[in-house]
């Protein structure tokens, strides 16, 4: 637990701002909602930047509801991933706001009021293949939840080696380039060795055989020779759009 | 090859500033010294921020000596890591500006122009244990030669629970936080709870029995269910100092 | 084979109050009933103090059938652990005592004569996320079926690090506490961090990419720095639930 | 971090008996001691019932001068694993009350005052062979240290099926039992089959070929259709020593 | 090629008793079958002793069909692995003498002249529990198919430790114990202790988790610490009681 | 980028042949087709002596559609793998003229001029089991694509040791030898140690247990004994198929 | 434990030819000597038709001579492997007729009275390659310790196809066959495909790379298609040639 | 054995052009020298177009130079690889004309008669970093030993884009490409989208933590996206080597 918040309570109380039961509510209670199997973290926005988005799989639509019940009564856009098209309808019954993304399978709830896009500097999302497109759309979802509009680079994998120097400038002046790759995994690599920002790579489930499900482009991106690559796990575009997101406000908060 | 050098080039051709003969030099030619076993890559400063890091392992003292002394002869600061005790003794001997830290096996020779550090935003390296030092070490210098003072938070793993509350304030208003942990490798989830920047946790070979090497550490890392937790290769000091590092410039570039 | 009982069936047929003939059977058949394609063993609860327990995987409506209605002869209190929902129907009808945990999938006939429940010391099961829920209620089952009444504590994974603190007060005074996680399996080594007593950790499979089926949280659990932390099998509710219930009756027993 | 100290503390506060700077200081500092590259934890023993064990493994004989001076300042008893023999004989010359065993590979610091050892109930650690016993001195070193005086049976293999029957008498009313093996690590699931408490098995390093260093035995034991066994990690002699010991203090502390 | 027929064959053109042309036909066919997509072994019975078994999966009812129809012809006792039930019932209307066994998937089809049974010495199947029936009964099949009446002994795994000691004359004057066994894969090693046949071991792909489809078990039996146990694939049930048929004919043959 | 074209082109402009706005929508634009989610390579004829293949897997029939019209219309003659049958039949409709193989699951639309075949020198596909079939169809519509004849060598798996003897005549002559095997994958070393060519060998799923999904055969492949034997990924037909067309085709361009 | 044994001894005891003391020493005695940190199987030739064999890895000088005294002691002829040189040497030094293989590392005691050879049916040991030599010799070893004279085929890998058939003679009448190969492990295949007998596969880890110490060899084994495979661990020749020993011996029992 | 040499012989006999006695020796002993633990292959260079080359690993001088020796006598120029310093120094005593490359590790001893040197078309070997050269000697020595001039083009990894375009034109005109690169291993793609035969993927065992020895590369490169690349085994120098040659040698030969 972060002190600063603590000690500030602990002025308040000494100063006589503050009760003593008031105080210990206070402790005892930080911003969490108990919703029976799930904890909804209401202080993450302060405490990370951004709300907690959900994680849909395995979830029933009973609880997907609940969620995101507490949630829009809390202020919270609702960005829910890994949902399911009939658990989607279901739910887009009861919200009509929602948005889905079939390809990505997302869920978005835009609150009302307008928000600010953030669009200096950019993050683009790459991607090696035409079936990595599923996991690069959950990256921009996300991104297009933290207020970026990321471009897309599509299908220019290594085996066609010409295909991504003609879209280099399109990852000019990016904060963070997302590169989504199966099979070998190779392109993260190749962009690392072109741009000047972090580049995080996503290994896809995507190939056959030794490809391992996708453990095989894993390893490789983890063994990059280009000293920006970092990674993230097998699929995992929701956390590949975040972290890109992270950095780009960094860079975009102090412009 | 990014096509507006290649544009640049063309312009001065087509205007006759520039002979066909050294246009096709130019493009035959874009800044590699050719040292026989090595290929220096004299423009990626330019392309990607930063001039090569050697990667020491494997490498004979004949060709890091070859290689530095072309280096400093380009006004490169030469940054070395995994460099062996004896290989370092050997290197400092012909080049006497040399620092090696031996806890990080890294060398490095600064510039005689004094440099203007960037302190802020800063980044943290935190480590989970004692034995996790050398690859926080290796980071840290990484980051030093990037221009960047990162502060050092020591042996704050998860078993026992209150030593990192203690230290969060050190983590407040990093661009990014470098996670170096082994055994079980939770660190860096924890950690990712509290902060609202990007995470790079690095695993490291410390363990044994069915930790394999680190490899449980980094799937682990790997499967974080915090949304800002970032992995690099076990034992990937430089390469969690050097993401780290492009996302704090960032940051800060726009300050 | 313990020696013990041998040794008291070898007295009575040295003082002529057992024929060899008897002695021989006795030998011969230690409370083994033979069903055919299973062995059910009815000495286990003399030897190890609860009688056995049924693994409902792979078995038919048939041989549960035969089985329960021989346990139920022999006045065992029927628990059976991974029965489908089908299956558990087609026994229901037949025995209509039982009652299905549609999460946990457990079946259980308990005995008419009332239970007097053992609730001090306690055990309790946390869970990281709403999607480890099965995995725990197959352990709170086997809990109940050994006479206790565990507490349970949702959703506390290390993502939200103030969830779990605020709900520490529910381990306390607690024999053993068993931690069920997915993922980076990150939570045993935090509750071992807080308390005093042993705690079991179960990885599940809940995950994707390279949290290979569980096998991730499994390595990760070994590798706690915890040193109270021991594991079992991926999803192994069953047997986590047993072990704390037997460390809670070995303390319960001497209180 | 545990609610109820605070909740002392700001009582404290609001009655002001303590002064803000004090609180906070408390707050800021909850009894760890910053030894640079270590911070000691002092509140374990409160916490966890024992205080922390010191992992020998990659730290230097100064960073182990200086953690053991400060254990024995104050007032804990210093328990050191995996410390190679040239290590401690380094360590014995400055403190020469320190015991060493050298097929544990333990360092032990007993304190001047007596200590009431707990014989009832008592924890047994068994070996399938012979080489297995460096991992069971660790466990049983453990068990001294927690003031247990564990039964040692050894070499009672699978191969030998008559050698461990002859031995059960030995495990009758113990608390847990630990079982150490190597090769195929059948041992536990037998013994498993014969006792009433739970049982801790331990996975060697010992074999060859697709023992995969002790991976196969790990395997096995969490596959084992015992419902008393857990695991720990492969060679993990001192948490299944611990957690042998928390299971017997909680039977023997209500005893 | 085995020189001796080659030596026969080239005696006999020698003495002119062949032409030059029989002899290349007979070099250039040593009977086999072309059936297209198969190359039917019809001299594996006097090469190997029996005949070509057919193994079922991934072969169409066409491709059977023919492949039986030919094997009748040339007076082969069909004997078929791996049928699902549906490709039977069809092999069954073309072939009514053929018979079904469905826990085993095994398909029959006896010759008309009666066989004389090898019943000294035996061979036992022994299984580790209810579920591991499948693979048993495909060894007892395949035993069947060469002639032996194997036993069955069911349900002895290790958990319950008197139910093997009850069994084990069923295994005296056996000339080879087939165990199946899943999960931890301990029997084996346990009967290994018992008898002074070879033990054939069967890891089957029962269990979860960190059973890994059987590999646990597998790597477990590898591992065995006794000395007369041998391991074939996971579930392969054939190839086990093949082997222990021939054992059991060797032995049989001297008789 | 191969540095001759952009000489050329250079050349050109040098010369004043070429507008500087020619020349560099020249370099911008080398013969990528973009159609949204996948970038046709147009070049690859060229640079790689056969235009691209569709690897089907993943691809909408929309997807499809869209890809195959444009490469007709550019004159390449179309070859897709991994195509359903519910896709192909689709795509049959639009494009009349495509011919589906329903073993291989591959699609090819032959244009219209007719093409002379390469017969001298062929390449054989030999396939260890009946099984092996369709991956070794699909190497053989490959190298028709590519204008050879390959001969098929069927169900010569090693455990039928004058299988392949009898049939070596038929690898007479080969530039290439492709060997597809899944279980143990040992027939490439053995055709290896026969022929004087390069030996291509595919894995394949074909087994069970232990297989790991034609894991092993590839490992078994890759430590091949033989020092004429290359590997390709499990199932990998089609890239078999390439490299040993385009190894067929030195040998033939140069006869 | 056999129940026959105990029949005998209750038939004693109820006869009153036994004391009931004397009964229960028989019971809680049977046949063990204890050595404090071994338990010798004193039984195991009755129960096993061969004494025991002592695995030599990790045991000390001390242990080793203590353990050979007691054998020799107990008229039992001593065999060891994976004894290292210099403790052959120490050995020697004790025990003078002990003979050492240094290929093999095993040392073996042979008893005064001369033993007469069983030579027919034998067994013979098939080398892929020169390195496969000491694992072989381990093999053989121990078959000579069990009275047989193995026959030796040396270095008959599959990638010089025509060196097995020379040497298939060899086989001829073996009761069993052991193939001991690293690399791919093809071999053990293709030798089963020629003889009517069992083929004992022991992988070894001779290879390099992707050969995972062994790991590939066994894997391939393992898939063998060839019915009369089975397989030992890695390097495993002792219980390679303890099983081959035990076929044939039942063979020859019968003769 | 293939047919058509029997089939001469078979002819000649029936001619009575030879005896019957030395028709079965021909068959008996189709040249191999059987040296004790090796047999060496005499007819290799007639069946596959080279001799046999050595594999040194694990060969004692004493084996190595009888070997050497009885190469030399049968006219065949040897080639020995993994051959230590040490090892080679002792050879060269005896065979002054060898030629050892350190380097590579590999010996040769040129034959006395000049060799034609194929220069047409040629082999180029690529390096993806500076440790990756012993392999690329490996191969390039074998290649000598083929009587190929082989290309080196060193240090071209991904990480620094442009140094592969700049060395493209050292490809033009090969009959294939051997690229040996680390790491992630993504070099072979890159290459294989810019040329026109098939590239021979080398992985290597260079790197650290997830490369696993080269298994990272060596994954990589199965699942290369380039339908050109084929792979061997992890730092297969010689084997890559070896069947580049036979490519080059199939392309010249029909020149």
């Amino acid at each position: 637990m972060n002190s600063s918040p603590i000690q500030h309570l602990a002025e308040r109380l000494a100063r006589g701002e503050l009760s003593l039961d008031n105080f210990l509510r206070e402790l005892a209670n930080p911003k969490t909602a108990d919703l029976g199997d799930v904890q909804l973290d209401l202080d993450r926005r302060r405490r990370c930047g951004y709300p907690e988005a959900v994680f849909g799989e395995g979830k029933s639509v009973a609880t997907l509801e609940r969620l995101i019940q507490r949630m829009v009564a809390e202020q919270i856009e609702v960005f829910a991933t890994r949902i399911a098209p009939d658990i989607a309808a279901a739910l887009i019954e009861k919200f009509p706001s929602a948005r889905y993304n079939v390809v990505a399978r997302t869920l978005r709830l835009p609150l009302q009021q307008s928000k600010i896009l953030n669009q200096t500097p950019s993050v683009a999302v790459v991607t090696a293949g035409t079936t990595d497109l599923p996991v690069a759309e959950e990256a921009r979802e996300t991104l297009k939840w933290m207020g970026f509009e990321p471009r897309l680079v599509q299908d220019v994998g290594v085996a066609g080696p010409h295909r991504l120097p003609e879209k280099l400038h399109l990852l000019d002046g990016c904060a963070a380039v997302i590169v989504v790759a199966g099979m070998e995994g190779a392109l993260p690599s190749v962009v690392g060795g072109y741009v000047a920002c972090p580049v995080i790579a996503v290994p896809t489930s995507v190939g056959y055989g030794a490809s391992c499900g996708g453990l095989a482009a894993l390893l490789s991106m983890l063994n990059s020779c280009a000293a920006n690559v970092t990674v993230v796990n097998v699929d995992a575009g929701f956390k590949a759009g975040y972290v890109a997101g992270l950095i780009a406000q960094g860079a975009a908060r102090s412009a």
